[in-house]
């Protein structure tokens, strides 16, 4: 399988992208084909640090990068030669199989809109991130793609977040929750009063509002909500990780005896650390668009972009996108005239 | 001071309302006044339970409760006779001076609006919840009074939360940030680009948007959302720290040495607990009605409500609003014809 790596996003550029790219490398194997697509001088700079001549790279020369501060559309459609749109290029011509970016997320969205297209029934791609449970996980979308969302596009999120559930994830039919302000049917604003009403006569295994306690106490399969909501979720998830980690490190730092103790259950921390670090997860497929792109975070480390690029390759071997395409038809199909159809 | 309870809300009525009641009385001598709002049956008994013949409880009969499931403005406007409406009565008439109430948000809210009114210059109240960071605690506003929000009212739930942060918290001049997708001046949705320009002209301490890593690690002092999202944060983070903790036990229970370990290291882990622990902090105002709400959480357990108990006891002291009403006052002195004045 062959991937294109945007190698000039994110928060720090060439040297944790090609970092990631030479760890995924040399631990997977089904990777034949890996382009970099970027600054080839930076790109070539720092495959030296790694003394990586691995003959699956093609390093693809690219001019321009889309800075954060750039407003997605505009970079897409002026920066022609930016290297997120380049790395598209390639999935578009069929070079790459799918595509991973660390860069700025909107336009890598506008960028695969553009050029690769939304797939039959879907007005916007959402992003699907994949978050755990104690005993397992569940898919959060969309996690940023579309954050001026419209009620029959989180339709379209439950429905595609069902498919990726349960062809990817392994659940039979997935349980779907909205997130709103409680869980009776009244509470939410006034898009997710209209979202409850449409996910309520689908076909979808679908519980109701759901509040903080759905997510990881007594989870939903299926979380879905606008994508300004959706990341606001993520990143105080990451933000509180963190910091309860911190905190707990000061405490266990501040006697001898918790010292002590803390040395003694260190494993219990770092499987827990573990389970609640984005690194692990990598990246989260962009769906609803016709192609593979996987989006990763901006501050992503070498093992956060080597994960996303494990990401990719899954994706490529699951092909999710031929069972959206049939799902979404059906439901078109089985929808009355009186009701609206998803497109 | 003189507080009215509304003893019939939340998720487990007045058990748990009367319980905290008892707590706070024994516990708080300048409480000189609690009325008791509900069914006087089940309220006296309860007490009785208790063993509690406090002088300076005041039993209110009401014969009605507003259900999770009713709609907040039409339950306030039907339902004359419920908890409620009859405690925030007793505020209105000036008998007391604070309401608690960890019923239905919307309606607690609805009823203060419609009894008490807005401050001059505010148009819609919004909750001020107090978060810990490792060193200090900043303000959330709004936590979700307010679901549909306008630009020009976030822009009033920061004046009201810099108001708050300086006075209560005693920041001097608090920073204030806007929750968004990202830190760049182009990112987030149509509201909060319009928020972001209204926030830069004002007089505020406005530092940008913010996102995840802003709210713990690295935070601001005022933290402004709708309140649709603000309720999401607050939920979340319950909801993650609750699971990490579980999550913690879980592992430190799996081996002898790790056992060992956590028996140790327990005060560290009790410290961090009790840090991330709704029921500590109990209670958030409802700034922007001309009088003081308390909000509780639904699921108060009566250490939550002994809490709640002494935010508002907390909140008759430091009487912010008369700093509100001068605070928007001053800015739509200063602000030219040009612009948009707060109301």
């Amino acid at each position: 399988m062959k991937i294109a790596l945007d190698a000039m996003g994110g928060d720090f550029g060439p040297p944790n992208l090609v970092g990631g790219a030479v760890m995924a490398l040399r631990e997977y194997s089904h990777i034949t084909k890996l382009f970099l697509v970027g600054d080839s001088s930076k790109i070539e700079s720092e495959l030296r640090k790694h003394q990586c001549n691995d003959s699956r790279i093609s390093v693809v020369h690219s001019t321009q990068v889309v800075d954060m501060s750039d407003s997605a559309w505009s970079a897409v459609r002026r920066k022609k030669d930016s290297s997120v749109s380049r790395a598209v290029d390639l999935v578009k011509r069929g070079q790459a199989d799918a595509i991973v970016s660390a860069g700025h997320t909107g336009a890598a969205v506008a960028a695969s809109m553009i050029k690769l297209r939304t797939l039959p029934g879907i007005d916007r791609p959402g992003i699907a991130a994949v978050l755990p449970t104690e005993t397992n996980v569940f898919v959060l979308i969309d996690a940023g793609a579309n954050i001026d969302a419209r009620p029959e596009q989180l339709l379209q999120y439950a429905f595609m977040g069902t498919v990726y559930s349960r062809h990817v994830l392994g659940y039979k039919n997935p349980t779907v929750g909205l997130v709103s302000l409680g869980e009776e049917d009244v509470k939410g604003n006034e898009m997710t009063k209209e979202v409850f009403k449409m996910l309520k006569k689908s076909s979808l295994n679908f519980v109701g509002n759901i509040e903080g306690r759905h997510l990881f106490e007594d989870p939903v399969e299926v979380v879905v909500c606008d994508g300004f909501v959706g990341n606001v979720i993520l990143k105080t998830c990451e933000s509180i990780s963190v910091a309860i980690f911190q905190w707990l490190k000061h405490e266990l730092m501040r006697t001898p005896m918790r010292k002590i103790g803390a040395f003694l259950a260190k494993d219990a921390f770092l499987t827990i650390k573990d389970k609640t670090n984005y690194e692990e997860y990598g990246g989260s497929p962009l769906l609803g668009v016709n192609g593979i792109c996987i989006i990763a975070h901006g501050a992503s480390t070498p093992l956060a972009v080597k994960n996303a690029l494990r990401v990719a390759a899954e994706s490529i071997e699951q092909q999710v996108n031929p069972h959206i395409v049939e799902e979404i038809r059906r439901y078109n199909e089985t929808t009355t005239s009186l009701e609206p159809a998803l497109r």
